[in-house]
């Protein structure tokens, strides 16, 4: 065997043995025993353990300098370009540093939920001192001289850097602003009040999921707290939730069936190796976003699923296919991003992202956070935060040392935005098809352009290869400028 | 870290590596999306390989070496004996032999599937000549001139040998022979027949598991084709089916609750470490033996679940308790063990044992093997053999090597009906509890006499220690005798 193909024998087992560390993760949070949680701790330890030891394997560096890339094809060079920087991170880390990051941030998760809980910032910022010092040691060691933050970003969207992200965002930001501010002055479409059945939810959100073209051979959807997508490949599993509120139940699903859509869309050639996989969370959030809001939330889509709503729940109260359109795009006042409806989610990442570049770059510092949230706030959004649970302390990512994931998020609805624009050129009846409850040429043209090749090129090539042109914000702008300006008759 | 601490803690992560694989053993059966087979086999490999890795690796060897059992205490001993042996047992059978037999089983279990759907004993013979001469190399290796089926034996029940079996056996043999062809001359109680809806099986199937104190804090029910156990300590998750007769369903869950009680009666503080699981086939199938037979078929536990049955199912036709005691425990002509009765089921056992051990000693050939068994059934059972299906190529067992495997189902039958024969002894109103459904004294005198110590002991240490004698079939036959010459009239 070549140096290359044992490398991808061992790396193949390794992806495997990821899969079942991410379905154990799955299992603890879908249908665990809930007195299993210490015993499952050490069987996570384990794994993680193994996992990391194949990380570091000496044998990877042996095959990584004997293999010279330029003697491969396409698809084997992608897959080096994974491999190397993978290994060459994990190298970069010393373990000790890595050890103390691990303790500090599990550490820093329950202390975030209590001052949470108790509304009290100050108990919380000295265990974020601790983890923006680890994380800012830990940039460090990952830039080698560069940029500390971008390096942290590189770990979830590779090679993107925040000078082209602040570009991107700076220049959205005050046409969202605007927008944000003319819809919350007109008149709001009705909002939705009635009973909604957990069951019948559930019934009417798989019917919604498969509609979107998921694969339930290849995957399940279970209820939690928390919904997510899990698994690559043959495996790719769902979660959903139930509430009051039933929207918050279907578009919740939609979303995970985008996630989940990309990782069942990738070939089936490169199951279990590097390229098998979604390449960025900015482009996974892309489809979760270009499902769950360009397709899932329009005009055409919506009026389908008023009538499945008619069918499953009876009259709820809505009375026009109009008027639900206005009520499932309903914009709302909210201090809580999760919450956000496509107006005003961007704005609460660019906040996030602008405090934590400062943050990780030395130019704020963490006595100063909450400040700089609730002025920031203030001026993006036009009232004061009340308490600190619905302002710097809403959100856990920080507490565990999530720095340079934020922007993802808002890039994924970037992505989206380019996605649905180029895609709509393509199909041009596509609204014809969506009013039918027919997502299979949204989904077919998403599959042939992005999804089927996983890790294959860059982020940003992925999505300059899908739409012919490079990720802008201009066309999610124009979008949702067009949208809610017919919505709310700016 | 003294050597044995070393030893220990690599030992802790086998263990909790060895729950994650267990785990998905049982993700596959019961939850997992059909198409994600192909993947899941590359996923049970991969773990496969880390375990076999770790079973034989160096450093355990050295920290054996150097580890003076006689130095330690009587827990760390056995902790020792279980580490011991499970290396010399791995180190002693050639990895190119380990991996043939892996290869040749794998293929043979699906001849043998199709073999048995096509009634051809002819298709399948020569794969599992391969099998068994495979099967007698590794007992070779295993025994190092001692009993080849000795040492197969061992592997399920551990320290008991074929000689000692045998004994135990053949002396009961004579005496079920005999209660069977009374008992079917005799008139039967009446056959259940009538209408019981899945959905009211599995809800009353929950309720039974309770009332048998299963931990759903730490486990939990689910619906497949063949109902098993799985996990230990903090997770042990138990399945069942419905069909058309419920007490198919709800022996399932009762025998499952039995083999879980005993994973989740052991102490604590033997959680991810050899002693943490039962000792072995044996021990377990008593538990599960106890709980769905000498306590769950008893006159007193089934007066409680006919009233439950009412309850759930309304009027199904069965008048008094008396008459449901004697349909629950009805004894049918039949020719598959599986579906088989308490009088009958020794029997099915008897007959493979006799067999598998002839054709692992050379004393049996492969090519006689299925007039070997049709000889038998016909002497022990009375009627003839109609198809192979219904014979010979009725188990899974021998395709896949199991091998010293199908005593174990009797020994715990055996030590069951010592450990029936004890608890009376020591908790004289136990009837009276369980015909309120209370089987908390039967529990509690289980797990402090057996399923707390785990693999402390050997296995028939365990039970002597738990009944005061050494295990002995005497105590079954009284019980059975008494029981189905009080049922029918004998």
């Amino acid at each position: 065997m070549s140096a290359y193909d044992e490398l991808m024998a061992f790396e193949h087992s390794t992806q495997a043995l990821g899969q079942v560390a991410g379905r154990l993760g799955w299992d603890q949070e879908a249908i665990m025993p809930k007195g299993a949680a210490p015993q499952r701790a050490e069987e996570m330890a384990a794994m993680e353990s193994v996992l990391h030891a194949r990380r570091i394997d000496p044998k990877v560096g042996a095959w990584l300098a004997e293999i010279d890339d330029a003697q491969l094809g396409e698809v084997e060079r992608a897959q080096m370009r994974h491999i190397r920087k993978s290994y060459e991170r994990t190298s970069k880390v010393p373990a000790d540093l890595a050890a103390e990051i691990a303790k500090v941030t599990s550490r820093a998760q329950g202390i975030w939920a209590q001052a949470r809980a108790d509304e009290d910032v100050a108990a919380f910022l000295p265990t974020l001192k601790d983890v923006v010092a680890l994380k800012q040691q830990e940039g460090q060691a990952l830039a080698a001289g560069g940029n500390v933050y971008d390096a942290m970003i590189d770990d979830y969207e590779p090679e993107m850097t925040a000078v082209e992200i602040a570009a991107m965002f700076d220049a959205m930001r005050p046409r969202l602003v605007a927008l944000r501010e003319a819809v919350l002055a007109a008149k709001a479409p009705p909002q939705l009040v009635g009973d909604f059945p957990a069951d019948k939810q559930m019934a009417l959100t798989a019917k919604l999921a498969a509609s979107f073209g998921y694969d339930f051979d290849h995957g399940r959807i279970d209820c939690v707290t928390h919904p997510f997508c899990s698994g690559s490949g043959l495996d790719v599993r769902i979660t959903t939730r139930t509430s009051d509120e039933p929207f918050n139940c279907f578009y919740s699903t939609i979303h995970e069936v985008g996630h989940a859509a990309y990782e069942q869309g990738i070939s089936r050639d490169y199951l279990l190796t590097p390229l098998g996989r979604g390449v960025s969370m900015g482009v996974h959030e892309s489809q979760s976003r270009i499902y769950e809001n360009q397709l899932g939330r329009g005009r055409a889509y919506t009026g389908w699923l008023f009538e499945q709503m008619k069918a499953t729940f009876g009259d709820f109260g809505v009375k026009t296919a109009d008027d639900f359109y206005g009520t499932v795009n309903r914009v709302n006042d909210g201090y809580i991003r999760t919450e956000a409806d496509e107006v005003q989610y961007n704005l609460h990442i660019m906040l996030r992202f602008d405090l934590e570049r400062a943050l990780m770059l030395g130019d704020l510092a963490v006595d100063d956070l909450e400040a700089a949230w609730n002025d920031r706030f203030a001026s993006d959004f036009g009232y004061a935060v009340d308490k600190p649970s619905n302002g710097v302390l809403q959100d856990v990512h920080w507490s565990v040392g999530l720095f340079g994931y934020f922007p993802t998020y808002s890039l994924g609805n970037v992505y989206a935005g380019c996605l649905n624009e180029a895609l709509r050129n393509a199909v041009p009846n596509l609204d014809a098809q969506l009013a039918q409850g027919d997502t299979s040429a949204a989904t077919g043209w998403l599959r042939q352009n992005l999804q089927q090749f996983g890790g294959l090129r860059t982020p940003a090539d992925t999505i300059t290869h899908a739409t012919g042109a490079a990720p802008s914000g201009e066309p999610l702008l124009a979008y949702l400028e067009a949208k809610f300006g017919d919505l709310y008759g700016l």
